[in-house]
């Protein structure tokens, strides 16, 4: 499936929000640390790869991300946000990007509770959304509506987060970049393929997806594969 | 809002899976421990309590459950697989019921990979099912029909799981009842208000619901509030 070049990670992914969660992350840790180096397996979903029986033994969900960690006895990880929380907990040595459940179980919570928030809502909202208002055999205006006006609802509620004085999801102060936002933001930055055609009603939310796709490490990671 | 009687823990609730996830944990910890006592306050979603100013500032995604902490300075935890994790990091003291993102990283990481897997996927999808099938005005067959195929195809990935020789979806051997198993349990014990008949199809995950009922600590969780 894929040749082992000895880099310790592996990526099964693709061209979606979901899978970019990770290269983001990959690439805010290369930015800050110059490492991990990761191998890539684009894997076309359009073609059902992930649902072939290889790839049901790395998740048995059959989606992508998949994460292996070579370096790690091939450990398997799957769901995205999974995968953020493992990289951070094992790559990103200094906390730049998370918050230690032993140290700082308070803020940990918060990001949890952010992260949580974005993969149970804002994702599988929003992609119910992109298969009604773009991929569905039927014309269904209850479902599009539906969608697009419950991904608002979920911007909202980010826009009221971010309204608390916050530059960023959750850190102290005025906070911290953090794998709560990389969570979130592939989701924000494709709204317009969602239908939202702007971010105008939620300004704050806007100024954060600036601040986020500006910096060099999530620009990369937003355009792997 | 309540009374504050001096129990350590106040749970803003109602009688839905994501509520009952938090209760079931909270009385498996007290058959197990004793402890902790909590308040339950009952929200009523069917008038938008939720979605008051007041709640609202708890929770501004205006959704329960949310768990305050007068132990711990009030701390507020929304998001139910946020609060299974907090709970078990600070009153699940033998970890019986979960494992140490520290001493046990791999097992921490599978148990958020299977709490996720039900937070993006069996959650929000059997929620859509239930919604095109029992309460949305109009009559779409296109919709019912995808929400109770998505369903039984996430059920099928727990039996798939489950078939690896596992009583329980994590931990290792057979595994052990945990987290992983109560943030998915109370949707599937709703299988036939959400349009799955039988689990017939689904015998391995029929003999784990039967398991995980027959525990007094669950069977009492079921029932709150």
């Amino acid at each position: 499936m894929s040749s082992d070049t000895g880099k310790p990670l592996l990526l099964y992914t693709g061209p979606t929000p979901n899978g970019r969660k990770v290269s983001v992350f990959l690439e805010e840790l290369k930015a800050a640390y110059g490492s991990p180096e990761y191998d890539i397996q684009n894997i076309d979903i359009s073609t059902n790869v992930q649902k072939e029986p290889w790839f049901i033994k790395l998740n048995p969900n059959g989606r992508i991300p998949v994460l292996v960690d070579r370096s790690r006895n091939n450990f398997i990880v799957f769901e995205t946000a999974a995968i953020l929380l493992y990289l951070q907990q094992h790559y990103d040595k200094e906390g730049k990007f998370g918050f230690n459940p032993a140290k700082d179980p308070d803020t940990y919570s918060e990001t949890l509770q952010w992260i949580f928030f974005a993969h149970g809502g804002v994702g599988p909202m929003q992609g119910q959304s992109n298969h009604f208002n773009r991929y569905a055999k039927e014309d269904i205006p209850y479902a599009k509506k539906r969608y697009i006006d419950e991904t608002k609802r979920l911007y909202g509620v980010l826009e009221i987060r971010l309204s608390q004085g916050r530059d960023w999801l959750v850190g102290p102060g005025r906070g911290t970049y953090s794998i709560a936002d990389m969570n979130v933001l592939p989701w924000i930055n494709i709204h317009k393929h969602s239908m939202v055609e702007s971010l105008d009603e939620f300004p704050l939310l806007k100024d954060w997806l600036k601040r986020a796709t500006e910096r060099p490490g999530t620009k990369a990671g937003l355009a792997v594969p």
